[in-house]
């Protein structure tokens, strides 16, 4: 009997906010492998905001999923077969840009195969030593390059990305100050992860509070969000900031056009410098990342949540809680049981 | 007799585009000078588009002049008298942050002598050799990081600072295209600036012209102007762009708060690189500048035109040419005469 594979097809363009309707979950039979392919079952699926932008036909850094193609999508996957000689069942792989499927069929090469880490638990390759925790330690370090005794500011705090660059900006000596969308993630920010101050945008005045928890202005603005937030972090930036521009989840399911930031002439004044980038931008670098991300994790220096939704029948429903801002760190979904690796 | 001097005073902060009404031009006499302070009468008073922001309350890169103090201001000053070493009358020198004056007294240490360079006017002191031709230079070669081949836009293109950007861009191997306000600074740029094209904003569709004339996109937007004009750039940036952010003088008469680029997410998109810089960041670095801008001034590889409006009594009034765009390069005052130098 042959196996069969899910996967979910993107059918239309959302328009604003994803719909159940805009993808739909298909079944279809495994193909054999081919020589060099292997095939890795998915265990966990990111979610991640910019899979929304994928989903948009409009110019951004990779092409958009074409209609009526595999959603694009990536995880953890177990090895269940293999025709290349690097890898084994049992193995576990990042799968990189790959489906939102049960099964994904990979080319070996270059596929990078997860160790096993003493007291480092699986979901920690989706989160510090994952994707997201590349996107926080290389636009911190790279780019808002932090000093000691530096202010950083970081929206979307508790999200993936954002609470490993408060832990990284803390390590490096900064005062740190995220902003985040509920009491909840306000306290895991401060007393779990470390944070200096937390600001809860949905109920405080995030101006007079950056005023409050800043008060030698904003060195390092590490940029996951746009518009509002934005705007009012943009006018208390010191002379000479930083601003790692990562994302906008904030406009990235607009219908309408965006305006940019009113206080764009003080990244003139400020002389601040922006850059956008995109965590694939670092690939080459990765090594020297998750080296130092691993050892900082096994020193116990990084704390991780990982937000579990489980069957891959929930991804589209889920993508929402980013956008609503509900999942504490890591979203992912749990498509089939982790291994026992012990 | 004692010798008076003249000194234009901001009396009001103005709203919108300056009114002569908003300074007052003010006679007193000369006072004596103290031990190591010069005197200089203004040969050339500079007019920048940076004027405007001085005159507002608002948090910008330097303290708002004072209501009731004098313009501040600098350009060539012949001196007159000297109580410093190494200054004496005849000497040509730049006064710096200095006021709307036809004399200014000023500390000797520190003030620059102007040499006399074979076939240089005194204008290029204003111009290549001065404050908006180290804008350029800077700008573009610290920020922008020119490579040959690659396709350089600038806005404000026929005013002092875009003027040099494409130049210089020019010397560098690069494509440029200047956007600029009327045919005949568009004839200029082209036919003697060595520009490969110019576009009219005031006659012509923008975004068609840029794509039209920049076939492989823009790898650096080197921006003067802000508004409109920077966002249809923006939408046509390169990954990996830079973008100099060196002035938005469509806003600094706004009365209203004025939005950032809609093509904001295009700076993450394209992984830009946007930089605030303000000329005098790059002090300490300027005899670099003014030794390569002298030589390819003397190489005969940067036209340059002044453009001179006589007497003190027309500074307020002349100011308005930069925002209307009258001016083709550098927008002077000619305070009094040039001293025979031969």
């Amino acid at each position: 009997m042959t196996e069969m594979n899910k996967t979910w097809i993107l059918r239309a363009r959302p328009v604003g906010e994803v719909r159940e309707s805009d993808l739909e979950l298909v079944e279809a039979p495994l193909a054999p492998l081919n020589e060099g392919e292997v095939r890795a079952r998915t265990i966990y699926l990111s979610l991640d905001p910019t899979n929304r932008i994928w989903m948009s036909d409009m110019d951004a850094y990779l092409p958009p999923v074409g209609l009526g193609d595999p959603m694009r999508g990536g995880g953890l996957g177990l090895v269940t077969e293999s025709r290349f000689g690097g890898l084994e069942p049992g193995d576990i792989v990042n799968t990189g840009l790959a489906h939102w499927s049960l099964y994904n069929t990979l080319p070996g090469a270059g596929l990078a195969k997860m160790p096993q880490l003493p007291g480092v638990p699986l979901t920690a390759f989706m989160g510090p030593i994952g994707a997201t925790g590349m996107t926080a330690y290389f636009g911190l370090m790279d780019i808002g390059k932090p000093k000691e005794g530096e202010t950083v500011v970081v929206s979307a705090a508790a999200g993936a990305v954002g609470s490993m660059v408060g832990q990284i900006a803390k390590i490096q000596g900064c005062r740190v100050v995220g902003i985040a969308g509920s009491d909840d993630k306000c306290k895991w920010l401060v007393e779990t992860a470390g944070f200096d101050a937390a600001i809860n945008y949905k109920k405080e005045d995030v101006g007079a509070m950056l005023d409050k928890h800043c008060p030698n202005g904003i060195d390092i603005n590490f940029e996951n969000v746009g518009g509002e937030i934005m705007d009012t972090v943009i006018a208390r930036l010191n002379d000479f900031s930083r601003m790692p521009l990562c994302g906008l989840i904030s406009t990235y399911n607009a219908t309408d056009p965006v305006p940019g930031p009113y206080n764009f002439a003080n990244l003139l004044m400020r002389r601040t410098l922006v850059k956008g980038f995109i965590v694939i931008d670092y690939y080459p670098r990765f090594a020297e990342g998750i080296q130092q991300m691993a050892q900082w994790l096994m020193e116990g220096k990084l704390k991780f949540e990982t937000d579990v939704v489980r069957g891959l029948e929930n991804a589209p429903s889920s993508l929402s809680r980013l956008f609503e801002g509900k999942n504490l760190g890591k979203l992912v979904v749990q498509v089939s049981e982790e291994p026992n690796r012990s």
